[in-house]
């Protein structure tokens, strides 16, 4: 299912359709509420990725947005949820709300992918509710790219399943591997399991039986267990663990590094030799910090869907919105639903309805 | 149970026994092997903590470990079982070995207390087997101090129980409590569960339980939910978890502050202007570096047994050692297992004996 027939914004004002030329242009459906920087923050990641040729259907209050460049067309949605404690209620609460339009547009084909600039919880409950799970997808997970210089490393789940059964991690693992390749271009990706020991004996009894059904998975290229360490040390390109297990692990990463960051601060300052020290090394270090900005990595993948989703990290700025946009383009010209569905299949890893199911439609399904 | 009458060095050349002056003077039984350093670098910790007034006896190969100073008593155990793959066999099958009979002296009321070189697994096993569970303690937990500079947390469980229940959690609670005041010297530690959100309904149904339980408990200063990042913001003295997530976590700070160490000294030569900078900054990025290192934390607490243990990190300098058998002395001086006891029986947070149970000795114990 690559980029399909879309209707962009020329189109709608004569009442035609042009077809041929825009086949291949991915349009993003985008929530721009949520963001710490407001709005106007994330219209202006918009306009960046529009300019490389991405078309964006953008939803929010159209007062903060500014004027839409080309290849944007704005949706007044002033109402967010973003910030509500029961994301779930919020979002079957609140259909007029940017983020359920947002995957309305996406879930009736008006749009590819879903992006959103912050509140993952609204996200998740609003693409689930309405772009819903691909046919033999067990969970939906949520991926993360970590962005660790020279070792950039696809973390999931990072928090949409705090519960998992053995068959789900096996699913999270192709749409990981799926994700690494199409989006982030790595070939035949190394997927490793997130354990308390390398030793395919070690962990707890489910990291056991993952790893067990991982090793006899055809086309997966499993390496095996990995520690909390050898997250960043470029063992693996994707990581697989629970959404608890992983929300934890990313977050720490994120405290660790911007901890360390703050003491080098206050290092560069401790005395008058290391402030002249610190002023000399402050264009590397800058440069440092910009590698292992969050904002490169664009934010979090939702998978599991019948179209792809991004959640932006709520501080990104414009560039951090324009990367999750062009990156959820990508997975949608790279066709990452449809591949990760064959791969699963290939590898007998789908959900199988038992001899003649009925399925969630009522039509009756045959196994094979 | 503070530290009771021991038989010192100078006592067994007699055959007689001093009492009154070493009342005080815990005793710790150390097991040399396991070090990345060798026994001689463990030797050489021991013999920085018996300067300071703590006996040890000494397991290890005594051809290796150097003379012994005062206070120190060697006993050859040559036999090493720290890279066992299955340790528990392994403490099971190896009578003879370092770990066995130095966790044999503290069962036998020979030491009170146990220091383990580095491999956690054997020292895990060998304490549990020989020291055992303390009475109305579900389970053991590791526990360890993470050396964050201003906020330095106790994170417990890292690594004994990567399955758990709710009232395990709990007890691991008023554990690392214990530890944080005792050991630590925390007044009042705040206590805080890791979870995937701060709201009391987030997180998995584990840790909404967990939350609830530790809320209504007496004696303990439970301060709610905290995320992976806030791990290392100094909002919480000790963090409560599972071993899977808490062993997690502990390797993934460990694994982020060492590449974030590497990733500086690449910046610091990356450029002739950095490397001025860098060789400025130096003293001060080597105190930077002291303070957080794994060291001065003195390794993991084995908490929940009869006798505290302490497992050193494998890569210990024996400054390191040192410490951690230090930290274990006050462990032992502050009676951190009498304390947590007495602490679980107020909060009604022992184990139960249903009505009148039997007990693991075979004795009727009545529910109180």
């Amino acid at each position: 299912m690559p980029a399909r027939r879309i209707r962009g914004l020329t189109d709608r004002s004569n009442g035609e359709v042009a077809v041929e030329p825009m086949l291949s242009v991915p349009v993003i459906a985008v929530d721009a509420n949520g963001a710490d920087l407001g709005p106007a923050e994330v219209a202006a990641g918009a306009n960046i990725a529009a300019a490389q040729g991405v078309r964006v259907l953008l939803f929010g209050p159209a007062a903060e947005l500014g004027d839409a460049g080309p290849g944007i067309e704005v949706i007044d949605a002033p109402l967010s949820i973003a910030k509500e404690a029961n994301p779930a209620a919020a979002a079957r609460a609140n259909p007029e709300s940017s983020i359920v339009r947002a995957a309305g547009a996406v879930a009736a084909g008006d749009a590819d992918a879903l992006v959103s600039a912050g509140a993952t919880g609204a996200a998740l409950a609003a693409a689930l509710f309405n772009i819903k799970r691909d046919r033999g997808i067990l969970r939906p997970a949520l991926a993360a790219q970590v962005p660790v210089p020279g070792a950039p490393v696809t973390l999931v789940d990072v928090g949409a399943n705090t519960e998992v059964r053995a068959e789900h991690l096996v699913q999270f693992a192709f749409m990981g591997a799926a994700l690494a390749q199409i989006v982030h271009g790595v070939e035949n990706p190394r997927v490793a399991l997130l354990s308390v020991g390398e030793e395919e004996t070690r962990g707890s009894p489910l990291t056991i039986d993952v790893h067990a059904r991982l090793t006899a998975m055809t086309g997966l290229n499993f390496v095996g267990n990995i520690e909390g360490h050898a997250l960043v040390e470029g063992r693996a390109d994707v990581v697989v663990t629970d959404g608890f297990t992983g929300n934890v692990a990313l977050k720490v990463m994120e405290g660790v590094s911007d901890k360390m960051i703050a003491l080098l601060r206050e290092t560069a300052v401790s005395s008058r030799r290391a402030k002249a020290g610190g002023l000399l090394m402050r264009p590397a270090l800058q440069e440092f910090r910009d590698e292992i900005s969050p904002e490169i990595a664009g934010g979090a993948y939702l998978l599991g869907l019948r179209k792809i989703g991004v959640v932006g990290h709520g501080r990104f700025t414009s560039r951090g919105f324009a990367h999750a946009i062009l990156l959820a383009a990508r997975g949608v010209t790279g066709d990452i639903t449809g591949r990760t569905h064959e791969a699963l299949e290939r590898a007998g890893a789908l959900r199988k309805p038992a001899g003649a199911a009925v399925s969630e439609t009522g039509s009756t399904v045959s196994a094979k």
